[in-house]
């Protein structure tokens, strides 16, 4: 492993989402529902958290989930919608690619690829992703140790693409109070060992949108260069996730407290 | 969550690979190679596991690797050489399948697909070989429950291929002294709970060569279905997980206390 | 860590519990109820138990309890019952030691103590076993490392006491379809690594009692020395436990597979 | 459980060490040795972190090391120096009771007993200090879940001491890059099911010094009452945990963050 630690590149990377960095002293805030749904709903949601201070819009619509009968989302008309999102407030699409076939039809309208938890292992899938002249969002795997997510970002560089972003979402644990354990360790750990960003994701990283606030406060306390958030108009009627969803409303309280943090730590929100 | 359960299909599934069936009384031992490294590697090891009692040869062409820059498996060359140790020795092959554009290469060769940890839940993976006419050895995901392996088949299952054979392999957990910690209590569990039968692999389960005959009674005594066990004429000089692969001579020990064990269960080997 | 490690004590050590060896050709059977009840209790289990070939009580009288509204034993009433169960079959006793301030009262009833999970890493509780002239069943802490397990008997056996029995009885892992996840691992790994006997709890290790009797199996096949099985007379009725207990019909039949095991392995039950 | 319950206290409880509160607006910042190694460590470490804002002073007399041949504390004689650092300064004491049978010696210098992580389920210890009149820290265990942590306060309040300030300092997982993983998601679990204030120990959370101060940022950002701080003089030369113990300019210089991030969430530091 050389590319992606910092002993070989001192000076953190800073990718670009369009125009929106990801690195810089500026936090990248991806906001946005889990699944894509309806036009209403996600050019609504784009809005309000534009608003309320995010830079980058997330949205699913190719999503993975674990039993064969659950809502797998719109998949390209959910693309179509979020192209749509994006013409409506400018904001910069991060999207998940599941399957290598999918590259050219999720890479049309993505500005930034997700790789999601359970593929941070899927090997085909991180090199045709390295091959690709776009920006990644790798997530760490459920049970993946910190060595592992450096090394599977090291393939997405070895194939030529070193605009990765790393994402921390909670890891499995003994513990059930909570969907995952938010690993925060983990941020000035790969800050320490890797040039690339950090961003953190506190919606998976607890399952509970009232922990939300306070772990996505903790995080930019921690040093990281982001945060990855599930927001949805009517978490009581999402598709999916949404007992880990933050209304609009608690989304912008949210980013208020979280512009105190980073001006404690130097950075911007 | 139906097809694959006991409640719904009480008898147990017999899967049959060529002519070996995977559920009956007798054992399915599969034993080969990590990789397929030469020709004369895999014939000479496929004869010797042959001799021994293995009645599938086992052998990765495609190999998922943590490290970008480990030895990936011959490939294409890699099925080639197993379908002339198969021609030699008449055993049915089993090998992994990484990526759903290479289901026709791999099911040319392959009597049944693997599917490996990292890939449990890969679901347009486990979508296609759903869609497939040929058995799916599904192993369990380092850190996947015992539902969500479950749910996994279900999703095999629900795309119409209800050829499924059940393999945990050791999961992850703090332990540092093993590879993996083998998770025998889910050899009673799946069995109650589905009719697939159920594969029990001590090599990655444990991590150390010495272990594996130990490992092997022991799930033989829970009530498994059969064995996949690394094998290697050289470990020492193997190019992946020599350390936990058996010589020829302690596979044939090794089957010889097997033998013992499936008797005392009423099961044959 | 020297003192319990094979490589400075190569034979294997057989702890001498009354008349009954643990470590020898034969299996040491350890079966009881988790709590002692009632005399009637105890004492028709003790029978049930000696006749379905048990060779030491098993029997709780301090009971450790997660919550502090729980049952927590007879205390010096159980003990005292269990004296009478002993004086009734011959059967020496195994009995939990909660607190360094009870080891005499314990000592004039237990043949055995038993440090249990909770306690592994009770120091002055280890120091104080240590001193004393009597066997330890030491059993393995929900998520101690076999290493710290090891170091935990070297601290008895560096107060002069190396009269010790090892304890697998499941750790504690991500998964929830059972209680803890038995590691039958430990086995051959404790075996090689020390020169003391290892038993195996499948009871506490799966939390199912229709689990057990097939991890019964599986430890013997792995080559333990012997089981710590819960046994109540009235599973439904009883005051913890119940749930992961056998009746003494189900213990008889798993004792008739155990011995099937342990004469394919070259060892007597 | 009923007595640590928020929904049976509404109001959080306000632990008071001495004249030092937990849980109310100032945070409570306990820093000190590992150890008690001599009176001039301890002292000269007191001087230093009160002049740097703490208000609590740590320190080991009785310590339990995992190895029976690891130094165990000066015990009584560490007891001793602990008060002369206390006259020293005013800062009065948190120090571990390991054993019941040494609540009066240890009661007669602690100001607040610290109950370890690998006793929170020593279920005749937490009687013990239930039954005490002096407040209690108690430490999660390495692999407790949040509700059996809040079974463990339960236990010493229904023995009748209610001033409990419950602690966070890492979990077991399978992660190695960390000596644990901090789980930062307590914080808003236990404020909100509890009225217990909530300490964090981001040096054994983190196992490496220079994460300490970003955790320690992360934790009161999070929300935490307090945080407890390993701080050695000379690290390099320290007894105990020198690996994660911070100097006493480094502590002075991450007491500076910690306020920015107090005044950001209102408390003060």
């Amino acid at each position: 492993m050389t590319l992606v630690l910092r002993e070989t590149h001192p000076e953190t990377t800073v990718v670009r989402v369009a125009e929106v960095p990801i690195g810089g002293p500026a936090l990248a805030i991806m906001a946005g529902p889990c699944a894509v749904e309806s036009e209403e709903q996600v050019v609504a949601t784009a809005r309000a958290v534009k608003a309320a201070g995010a830079n980058i819009l997330r949205g699913g619509a190719f999503k993975p989930r674990t039993s064969p009968y659950a809502f797998e989302g719109l998949r390209e008309e959910g693309l179509r919608l979020l192209a749509i999102a994006r013409a409506e407030t400018g904001l910069p699409i991060v999207t998940e690619l599941l399957d290598p076939r999918h590259i050219d039809i999720v890479g049309a309208v993505a500005d930034i690829f997700q790789i999601g938890s359970r593929n941070m292992q899927n090997f085909t899938l991180l090199d045709e992703v390295g091959r690709a002249r776009k920006p990644v969002l790798l997530k760490r795997g459920m049970s993946a140790t910190l060595e592992e997510l450096l090394l599977a970002a090291e393939r997405v560089a070895a194939h030529g693409n070193s605009e990765i972003a790393l994402c921390e979402r909670g890891i499995r644990t003994f513990e059930t109070a909570t969907r995952n354990t938010l690993d925060l360790n983990a941020v000035p750990y790969l800050k320490r060992r890797s040039h690339l960003p950090v961003i953190v994701d506190p919606s998976h990283g607890t399952g509970h949108w009232w922990m939300v606030p306070h772990l996505a406060r903790a995080a930019v306390a921690a040093g990281c260069d982001g945060l990855l958030i599930e927001v949805h108009i009517d978490p009581a009627h999402a598709m999916s996730d949404g007992f880990q969803s933050l209304t609009p409303e608690s989304f912008s309280r949210m980013m208020t407290d979280v512009r105190a943090i980073a001006a404690a730590v130097g950075r911007q929100a």
